[in-house]
C-alpha cells in the first residue's frame, strides 16, 4: 500500500507501555498531554506490570516455551479482565475527565481488529492473534475519529469464532497505522522511558537523531541497542515500509516534542 | 418526558443477568437468539457470580453495610475488571461470530452513561453510580444504533472526574430505555431465570400475564412475590411510568415469546 499524497487530514497514533501505565503520576501527566493534542488521534496501550501480579494473585503461572510467551486459556482470560477491563475504562474514564471523548474498544469491538490465532509451526503460543492490516476495514474506525471519538485500544484481538487473542500493542499500532494512512496522513509515535534509540544503550544523550534501515542494521550488528527495543524498532520499520508517513521513538514525558518533530527518533527507509 | 407517537423506529434493549452469563449453554443459546433478532438493539447485562469468585480468590471480601453491598477501591477494580473486561469482551466476540456487529460499552467510553457517585447519608455505598436519564445524549447512542452497531453495555458508569462507578444493570437498562425513548419506539425486555412475575412464588405456571401498578401493590403486600424480583420490577414501573412504550419480563430462554409479546409479564400503568 503506498502512501502518501500529503492531502490527507492528520492522524495521529500513540501507542504507551507498562512504564507508563504503572505509574500514577507518569500516566496523568502523559494523559493530559495527550488530551490536549488537537485534531484526530488514536492511543493504543499495552499492559503493564498490574496483569502479572494480579496473575499471581490468582494463581496463574507466566508459561513460556523456547524462552517465548504462551498465552494458555487462564492467561487469555486474565489479560481480558486487565487490558481489556481495569487499564483500558482506566484510561477512558481519565481522558474522559480532561474533555478527551475516549472510546475504549479491543479488536473484537465493531470487529475493529480481525485476527487470527497464531498457527503452530514450532511452539504453540496459544491464544495469541496474527492480523493482517488488509483485514482491517478504514470505514469502521473512521466512523470513530469523524465524529470526534478518540480511539483507546487494548491490545487484544479477536478471532471471529468467539474467542479472543492476545495480541502485542506495538504490533497492534503498527498495523492499524499502516491501515489506516489509506485515509489519513498518520503519524505513529512509540512512546517509551527513554528519549529515542540510543546509538550507545549506556548514555542516555546518545538519541539518534534519524534511524535509517542501514543504520539500524549496523547498530544490531554490533549490539549496541538493548535488546527489549528491537521488536519495537521492527514494528517502526514494519510501519514506515508499508506506507506510514512518519515513525518516531520516544519519551512518553515528552509527547509535544515527538509531536513537533523536535524531540525522539525518526524512522526512515 | 411523554411517549410514543408510535411513528419512531423500534428499538429493543434487552437485560441479562448472571443467571444466564454463568451458564454457558444458556448464554449460548440466548446470544444465538439475540444475534437473529431484526432491527436495532442493545444488550445490558450484569455480572454474575464470576466477580464474587475471582474477587475470593483475589482476596476481596464482599463487604455490606446495613445489608447493603458497599463498592470500595478493590471492589470497583474487581468490576471494572469482570465486567468491562472478562464479561463484556466474552459476550462481543460471541455475538460476533453469530455475525452481530456488538461493540462492547461501559458508561465511561464515549461518556455514554454519565454518572453521579451516590451522595452519601445513612449509608457510603462507596463508587456506586446514580445516573439521571436528562444527562444521557440520546444523540451519542444513535450513532452506533444508525451505523449497525449492537453497543453491549457492561454494569459500569463514570463521575466525569477519572473514575469509574458501579451501577445497577437493571437501572441502566430502565433509565436508557427511557432516555432513548425520545428517539426510538422503544421494547425494554427484562431477562430472568423464571417466564415471568409469578402470582404464586411456588407455582412456575402462575405468570401474570399483565402487571398493573396495583395489581403489583396487591402482590407485594400479601408477600407473594420472590424478594429478589422486587428492584426489578421497580426498574420496570420506573421505565412504563417515564415513557417507555413497553415492558417485559421474562425467561432468558424463551426471548422470541417475550418479544412478540406471548410470554412473559408485561409491566402496564
Amino acid at each position: 500500500m503506498i502512501n502518501s499524497t500529503g492531502n490527507n487530514e492528520q492522524l495521529l497514533i500513540i501507542k504507551i507501555g507498562g512504564n507508563v501505565i504503572d505509574n500514577k503520576d507518569a500516566l496523568r501527566s502523559f494523559l493530559k498531554d495527550f488530551s490536549q493534542v488537537k485534531g484526530k488521534k488514536i492511543l493504543v496501550h499495552g499492559g503493564g506490570k498490574i496483569a502479572t501480579s494480579i496473575g499471581e494473585k490468582l494463581g496463574i503461572q507466566s508459561k513460556y516455551v523456547e524462552g517465548r510467551r504462551i498465552t494458555d486459556n487462564e492467561t487469555i482470560d486474565l489479560v481480558t479482565m486487565v487490558y481489556g477491563g481495569l487499564v483500558n475504562k482506566r484510561l477512558v474514564a481519565l481522558l474522559q475527565s480532561l474533555n478527551c471523548n475516549a472510546i475504549g474498544v479491543s479488536g473484537a469491538d465493531a470487529n475493529l481488529l480481525p485476527a487470527k490465532k497464531r498457527p503452530v509451526k514450532n511452539i504453540d503460543f496459544g491464544w495469541v492473534g496474527n492480523i493482517d492490516p488488509a483485514e482491517i476495514d478504514p470505514e469502521k474506525w473512521k466512523l470513530f475519529l469523524d465524529n470526534e471519538m478518540v480511539p483507546v485500544v487494548a491490545p487484544l484481538t479477536h478471532d471471529g469464532a468467539g474467542f479472543m487473542l492476545n495480541t502485542n500493542a506495538d504490533t497492534i499500532a503498527s498495523v492499524l497505522s499502516e491501515s489506516l494512512s489509506e485515509s489519513y496522513d498518520v503519524k505513529l509515535i512509540y512512546c517509551f522511558e527513554k528519549d529515542g534509540v540510543l546509538a550507545d544503550v549506556n548514555d542516555e544523550n546518545s538519541v539518534v537523531k534519524s534511524l535509517t534501515a542501514n543504520a539500524y542494521q549496523k547498530l544490531k550488528k554490533n549490539n549496541q541497542l538493548f535488546a527489549g527495543i528491537l521488536p519495537k524498532i521492527d514494528n517502526a520499520f514494519n510501519a514506515v515500509n508499508n506506507g506510514v508517513g512518519e515513525v518516531v521513538i520516544g519519551n512518553s514525558s515528552k509527547l509535544s516534542s515527538l509531536i513537533s518533530g523536535s524531540g525522539g527518533t525518526k524512522i526512515s527507509l
